[in-house]
């Protein structure tokens, strides 16, 4: 038994799989190498000890030894510290890491979800709050795009664990042909989400709801 | 001269004057004890300069030695590394503060700023994605309620760099009546903002806006 265990539903609906959060962090044990095994908790019935680890009722997290850790950037985070492979050892490139981390968690995502979750609704669009989250977005899109047409990684130029946080987050706003204007935010999302550690997260978190289906 | 430099705009009009994020930087400053100056950075005209170093063109950031370092979250997670008045050693505490640093920049932030940013913005409020964004934040706060009802700080049993960032993120919710209906939260905020550290902090922003109209 691997001491790390990543915790995720035991089954969603079709559309959010392949978006579930646990993806990202099967992404990174991936490209870290590292040993680990998947449990399940109840989609339909989350009860007191589902809040007792994580406190919004969300999934994923992770134990790993007699840590418990929710939040996936936060258990990002705890994985760059154990893999080279998602962040270097050196001040500079640690830091470049973690400002980087936290732009796709606060700058990026902040309008990038809401935007998303209203067009996963449906919604007209009309609104003055709908044009103020595109306006919102497109504002840091924009600025994503300034940076990625001179850039292939965000931080310590390499791949680290910021790159596949963005990646993920900029993924989730190309579903729904947000980056149509954006190139190299779209060329950047392509090859973080060709490398075969994502491939990998992404086939196994699909496998994981599908055989809740066939149960 | 101290080794550590903020940098923020060097004036702000009169409405987001003690809400600019350098301000949660000066309160983890001053709670940690550290020596630190204030520079100064156009607001109205944003060169290249500044975003070369702020790549959003936004405040605040920090120089550390020889490090620049953007995003307020990042930069309070690279100030908790030098005081354990910001966040302990053991890595149980470290987790924690994590998790909920990162819970105050994401699960909470996402949708509490752009609430904040609709009731700033003086719409009407009433559209689907409006609501949408109601029932979002409030979801999250019951969830914080229900937290912050059984506990006086979010990590490690004592005020940390997590509480810093989570009463910073929902007093802004507060200064738009959004926390009427959760208590808890509201003295969580109360208890945190009539720290000494805040309200140095909160006053320095103030007087370094109102030195820029004077000039």
């Amino acid at each position: 038994m691997s001491e790390i265990t990543l915790t995720t539903y035991d089954w969603v609906p079709e559309m959010p799989r392949g978006l579930v959060r646990d993806l990202r962090v099967r992404w990174a044990l991936e490209e870290a190498g590292l040993t680990y095994q998947v449990n399940s908790t109840p989609f339909r019935d989350r009860g007191p000890e589902h809040f007792a680890v994580q406190p919004f009722g969300q999934v994923p997290w992770l134990t790993d030894g007699n840590l418990t850790i929710f939040e996936s950037g936060a258990i990002l985070l705890h994985l760059a510290e154990k893999s080279r492979a998602l962040m270097p050892k050196d001040p500079r490139g640690r830091t470049e890491v973690l400002e980087w981390v936290v732009a796709a968690l606060n700058s990026v995502d902040l309008p990038s979800q809401p935007w998303a979750l209203f067009r996963f609704m449906g919604y007209p669009g009309e609104s003055p709050e709908a044009q103020f989250m595109d306006n919102f977005l497109n504002a840091r899109l924009e600025r994503m795009e300034a940076v990625l047409a001179n850039r292939e990684w965000l931080a310590a130029g390499r791949f680290t664990v910021a790159d596949l946080l963005m990646a993920d987050v900029l993924r989730q706003v190309d579903r729904f042909d947000g980056l149509a204007k954006f190139p190299a935010c779209q060329h950047y999302v392509a090859r973080s989400t060709t490398r075969p550690a994502f491939v990998k997260a992404y086939d196994d978190q699909m496998a994981h709801f599908a055989a809740a289906d066939a149960a």
